[in-house]
């Protein structure tokens, strides 16, 4: 085995045990704080004690795919330039998927370690995810990559892994559903007791933390779960490393009505229809728990209205935070320029933005109060190692920030 | 004594040992990281690797004034009102001095434990932030409140100690030197043994990071006898705890020129003089070796022009980050609004703002590069103490990012 292998300019040492990194979707801090007060989640409290935690800056948009992408690359998005779900193309004037893996810039970790003659896994809760976390990754060579999404139909040629029902010994879970993360956590340690991989990431789905709030029961006890989970886990001898891909925030009325400023709507009512393209870039074929709605949108202009004017309208309009030119938005948040917008909009933490009313489908909320995020705030994440710093790891939390991407590099390389 | 105080909402258990937090003024983390690397601040090394270190988040606009207030009163600027050096008042149309103790809103905590029965000691570089902090503070009651920049005149009356360069043993400093900020160590160390207070507050100068980068060998001398003053004060048996107010950034080009923004110069050519005015709330007394230019202005409007004629205008130019109306700027940044002007604009890291280039005076900067501050990246301070902390902070540091002015709660309730 190499001494240690460098993956988009970022050095590795070689793991001495087993790393597991955990994306806890919609991992809001606010979960924590309230577990940890009640005494719900013993073993994350007994990482922060004898190990490491922090809050961390995720990436924006805080949506998924942008800062699972930005976790197993270790880059920023303008590096890896997964910016969202979506963005538009000028010269088609076609929303572009950027889910798949041949828009993502650079080498993910996982590849980088399986080419080194590392033995790597990644599950996760969505497939779509799945295929670009795979970006690079040879399953034929022992390597396991799939989705809980679907578990039903592995194959060793796809995934490198079949039956994995039988494997698991549970159920194909439900798309929208508390099991669908419990599956990526119990192949996860199936697959450490059996094969001991080198790096392991287990990415989660936010089902949960879209619906309910850390004060309601059904919240607590999913990470009742995640907890007892954990715990199984740190028992195979591995550095564990705990993130989130973006937080949760409510963004509903004292009615319960979403929050919701309708851009396109507005937009349109001003310039005309036709005149600008609003994207939502949280659009995915998940969206019943959150009907596409983020804090985050990209706008485009067809030529005939300035960016000036776009961004004098949404500015003016209440409950917005920030309405930015290309350039600026890049600059502020690391976002790749080919795949930003004319204006991007930033809403407030309490408020989501929108495209038209009549674009949005929020029967899926079924009553449920509005809980999503996209917004700045929620770019705050807690990141968690069950061991505690090596002196050199000491001296960089002290002296910068900690980014969400750096959660392999410091569970690697930072622990004792 | 008390089991504990509350001061502007806030529990401080009583504490076990005297409580010494250090102010570095314009305390960059990069000056750490070097220094950390060199090997030339063991005792900081020994904080960081035996107690904790982050880095924290400062308050906007990214000044002295400000942070200081905000450490020692452990409020965000909202809250205590000193949003920097100056305000315009609209009735008179003229700047208003914001250093004077009379616009603190809010208890200071050396006041909040004065008031309880502890021992205060409050030490600052500059004597206009002497009169802020003490107020509320009775001296003649034994405490102690002076500046080093009027060592010589300090009187048992207005500072509760006299004959103070016989008693630090060390001639007046100048206004401009290496000493000003040592004298206040200095003193600091002998108080300590000599009275043993509960509380004291040491508040540096940053004439050496305006001066001198981080690869400088002047900077590092600095640094070296500050580590040297902080391992004499922990040999005292005490809770140490060092912050920063803010950090410092090189805003020169190439040439060595200052990348300065003629923001009321601008103004004027577009809308006419006296129609705005640009307040630079960085200016004080000690404007030498930064000209009184940051990266943070004020702009009001006379009212024939509108906010958003102003916005964009300023969004327009080269340099600058963001322009904000008061309402935006005040949630985004939690400053007062009663304080706040009009318009509000930062700049990038790499640049500054000022007024009219006839008004800066950049004469004292004698072919040195402008280093200065104002930009939300110089918010970004470290933050650490010399013991570790305890469960209770350890999980509060997992689930929210950490504020400079939270230095006192975390030394005095977070640390084992």
């Amino acid at each position: 085995m190499p001494d240690h292998v460098t993956i988009n300019g970022v050095r590795y040492r070689w793991p001495q045990r087993p790393v597991v990194v955990v994306c806890i979707d919609g991992g809001d801090p606010a979960y924590l704080e309230r577990y940890l007060a009640d005494g719900a989640i013993p073993n994350i409290r007994r990482f922060i004690e004898e190990g490491f935690a922090t809050v961390a800056i995720g990436s924006m948009p805080s949506f998924t795919c942008p800062n699972n992408i930005s976790i197993i690359t270790g880059t920023p998005t303008a590096r890896h330039g997964i910016s969202g779900n979506f963005y538009l193309d000028t010269a088609t004037w076609e929303p572009v998927a950027m889910t798949g893996p041949e828009l993502l810039r650079g080498d993910t970790i996982l590849a980088g370690f399986a080419d080194a003659g590392a033995k790597v896994v990644s599950i996760t809760a969505k497939d779509k995810l799945r295929r670009q976390l795979g970006k690079g990754l040879d399953v034929g060579k022992g390597h396991v990559s799939f989705s809980s999404e679907f578990a039903d139909r592995c194959t060793l040629e796809e995934n490198g892994i079949e039956n994995l029902l039988d494997y698991v010994g549970m159920p194909q879970p439900d798309m929208y559903s508390v099991e669908l993360s419990l599956f990526v956590l119990e192949a996860g340690i199936r697959l450490l007791k059996d094969r001991r991989p080198d790096v392991m990431y287990l990415s989660l789905t936010d089902f949960v933390q879209h619906k309910w709030s850390p004060e309601e029961k059904e919240a607590c006890e999913f990470y009742k779960r995640l907890d007892d989970v954990f715990g199984r886990l740190v028992q195979e001898d591995i550095t564990l490393g705990l993130i989130a891909d973006h937080g949760m925030s409510d963004k509903s009325d004292a009615a319960g009505e979403p929050n919701v400023i309708w851009l396109q709507d507005i937009l349109d009512a001003t310039f005309g229809a036709g005149e600008t393209t609003v994207i939502c870039p949280i659009t995915d074929a998940f969206v019943a728990h959150h009907g596409a709605l983020g804090s985050f949108v990209r706008i485009w202009s067809k030529g005939n209205v300035s960016v000036q004017a776009i961004i004098n309208r949404i500015a003016a309009v209440h409950g917005v935070d920030l309405a930015l030119d290309k350039e600026t938005a890049c600059r502020l948040f690391d976002l790749p320029e080919d795949r930003e917008a004319d204006v991007v909009a930033i809403s407030r933490k309490e408020m989501c933005i929108g495209s038209s009313a009549r674009q949005h489908d929020l029967s899926g909320l079924k009553g449920h109060r509005l809980r999503t995020h996209g917004s700045i705030e929620e770019t705050r994440v807690p990141l968690i190692l069950n061991r505690p710093l090596n002196a050199d790891y000491r001296q960089r939390a002290a002296c910068s920030l900690i980014r969400s991407y750096q959660i392999f590099d410091f569970a690697i390389n930072g622990t004792l």
